[in-house]
């Protein structure tokens, strides 16, 4: 099965967003196992519209249209795709009630444009926007489909995930079943490594790497007739990577990202946790606040960029300042330390370093970086080395110091359950 | 003149990265006033390659393609492109020395792959890389031309602005100038309001406005046979947006953004700065911190997520707390104020707001956020409501509290030059 990812808009086409919703779609697609081989991003003209339609209906099976579903006469998809595939567009009641209970919802009116939205084309399956007021659509066409979504990113996503994919697994023979297992603190390559034998022997389950900053995820995908029997395929797959992957791993589920794993690890064993953060600056912070629910955990924060700050709210020595400077891993073992006991948090974690673009020297060059995670009484350091620019750096940073958190988390309760250390 | 795009890279298609080199790309193209009308994706595939190339060469001018020009047998951009301009592969010497420099610089031994990069079409304009190894170049083909760069975004837009933009200046008839005003704290349709005049009567220079998040750009282009003719072309316009929007521009410099215009006020008034975060949970820091040279004005930033921690790091009442609540312009206000006088910052920003997904209510929806600046013993502060997710919500508000310290730190200096109020 192949589609094909068209996406619609101007503002695309200026360089004025990034098209992230082509990416999304190409991601759901692979999950589902299906193949893209092309993207393509045209503006809001009919003639343009039709070419590209009709090129992607020509090599593909299921052509994803994004956007272009709006009120204005600018907008054009669903009117061009009804063309292509010779339909009526007929207003859709359903539709326009939705729309109407939609604008009573924001308190608004809806102009006359915005019943052109409930006009669908004959024969389709109509998808309920359930984000805004543009409903989607799949027509069929001689054994191929196309599917229209609306442009907004939120509205695309919910739409694609609540009534294409149950309306994809149903059409695509035999179903995909997918589980991606995520891990921190090891590199790509040397995942790819680690796991030569079992993508060189692939077959089903398939098994595919991918790098995210400062993550590697691999995705296994199993085919087969129903759902159970796919995930009776997958499992044995997803036993060998955790075998042989242990705590890189941070998770195996799909809506667990490494800040809400250690959010999960601090909530379960109801740690409190504070962060003083040098080059990363607030960063490491607003990730982890990023998770719901983490306010009952997060205790305190402190960007403490200057010495003084760091001397005054994380209590490093002067001595320690001035004999080993800012970025030492002394430093980053007291300001964790220091924040950890000053503010009677469980877990703390400091970040100092080089994030460039100045301030390197051939001792400390550019993208040096000390992490200290201070647990329950017990405090390590690590030293990192990472590439790229100021923001890069940042946010390799942050993953770390996350991971750090893991580990130290997961040593203090290792070592009090083996009764090795402890309280 | 008319450029087309491809972006080639399995990656892409797999929805493993988001494609902002076509974002870049498509932005610089408008900038240079080079029309896109298409853009396409496709995989390191010899067929589907050839047959993207030869469509886009069949409706423009200029064909970028970005990525494939790796060491590897998959990297097949560069030989595609050769053959589609029927010229030969020649070893190019002075690449092939800059490839053993750059292996020599970063202490490693180049693979026999990596001279492959070397090679270069007969008759091309070589594009040297200087983040990377795989030199760029331009293939003239029958009074068109077909521009192949790197994939990593880092070497791309450095080629493309060392190298592509001072070529196509050269051979694009006439010049392009653009500059772009920058506005906040005023929303995309009422710029458009304001400026439909403009937008109506435009021929040269032409106007376009750019939404960002809580940011409006409008790009002026004026194009002209010299730089100096369409620099004074654009002018006056520039200076009409001047007269009409006023404080709402905060640059209108290329690489000045809106933190970097705050860090400059504060770097130009010797005022130090302290922030004081709930809701944006340490993002504000962040965005400062990212400005080079923040150093010296940066006092310290709290993250106080808990009630506990905002008595604590900024002194906020409890009555305060218990009778008007942790979201309240009170609180956001002795928020700014205790944090500023207590760590003696001339300037204190204080954000509390509700994120989301959780803990709205009818009276303080999701999306409410309130935003406290302290400038040298004044307080202001201003209620606000943003929509979208939690990630939308916070950007929004370190926007605008960015803005807020610019408009409290100009009105401080306004006022004193006027002799009204200050020190």
């Amino acid at each position: 099965m192949i589609a094909e990812i068209i996406s619609v808009g101007t503002e695309i086409l200026l360089g004025n967003i990034v098209n992230t919703n082509a990416a999304y779609l190409a991601e759901e697609c692979a999950a589902l196992g299906i193949s893209c081989f092309n993207q393509s991003v045209v503006g809001d003209n009919e003639e343009r519209l039709s070419e590209a339609l009709r090129l992607a209906l020509s090599r593909a099976d299921i052509v994803i249209m994004g956007g272009g579903l709006g009120p204005t006469p600018d907008d054009l998809t669903k009117e061009v795709a009804a063309q292509v595939a010779g339909a009526a567009l007929l207003m859709h009641e359903e539709s326009k009630k939705a729309i109407a209970e939609y604008f009573k919802g924001i308190g608004k009116e809806p102009t006359d444009n915005n019943w052109k939205q409930a006009l669908m084309p004959e024969g389709a399956v109509v998808l309920p926007n359930n984000n805004g007021t543009a409903p989607g659509c799949i027509i069929p066409l001689d054994g191929k489909c196309i599917i229209l979504l609306p442009g907004p990113p939120e509205e695309l996503t919910l739409m694609f995930e609540e009534s294409v994919i149950p309306y994809l697994r149903e059409h695509i023979p035999g179903t995909i079943y997918s589980r991606t297992v995520k891990l921190c603190g090891i590199g790509e390559s040397r995942v790819a490594t680690e796991i030569a034998d079992l993508i060189e022997a692939q077959t089903n389950p398939t098994i595919a790497t991918y790098a995210k900053t400062g993550e590697v995820h691999i995705r296994v995908s199993a085919k087969a007739d129903s759902e159970q029997e796919a995930k009776k395929l997958a499992k044995p797959m997803v036993k060998e990577l955790k075998e042989r992957f242990g705590n890189y791993i941070y998770t195996t589920e799909e809506d667990v990202t490494l800040e809400k794993a250690v959010v999960d690890l601090l909530l379960a064993n109801e740690l409190s946790v504070g962060t003083v953060e040098s080059c990363t600056g607030g960063l490491l912070a607003a990730t982890l606040i990023n998770v719901p629910g983490v306010s009952e955990v997060f205790k305190f924060g402190a960007v403490t960029y200057s010495n003084k700050s760091k001397k005054k709210l994380a209590g490093v020595k002067k001595s320690t300042l001035l004999k080993y400077g800012a970025v030492s891993p002394k430093t980053a073992e007291e300001m964790a330390k220091g924040l950890g006991l000053m503010n009677k948090a469980d877990v703390a974690v400091s970040t100092t370093g080089i994030a460039g673009p100045d301030g390197g020297s051939t001792e400390k060059p550019v993208g040096l970086v000390y992490i200290g995670c201070y647990v329950c009484g017990k405090t390590k350091v690590k030293e990192y080395h990472f590439k790229g620019n100021r923001q890069k750096i940042r946010e390799n940073t942050v993953k770390a110091a996350l991971n750090l958190m893991r580990e130290c988390i997961l040593e203090y309760y290792s070592e009090k359950t083996f009764g090795k250390k402890g309280e």
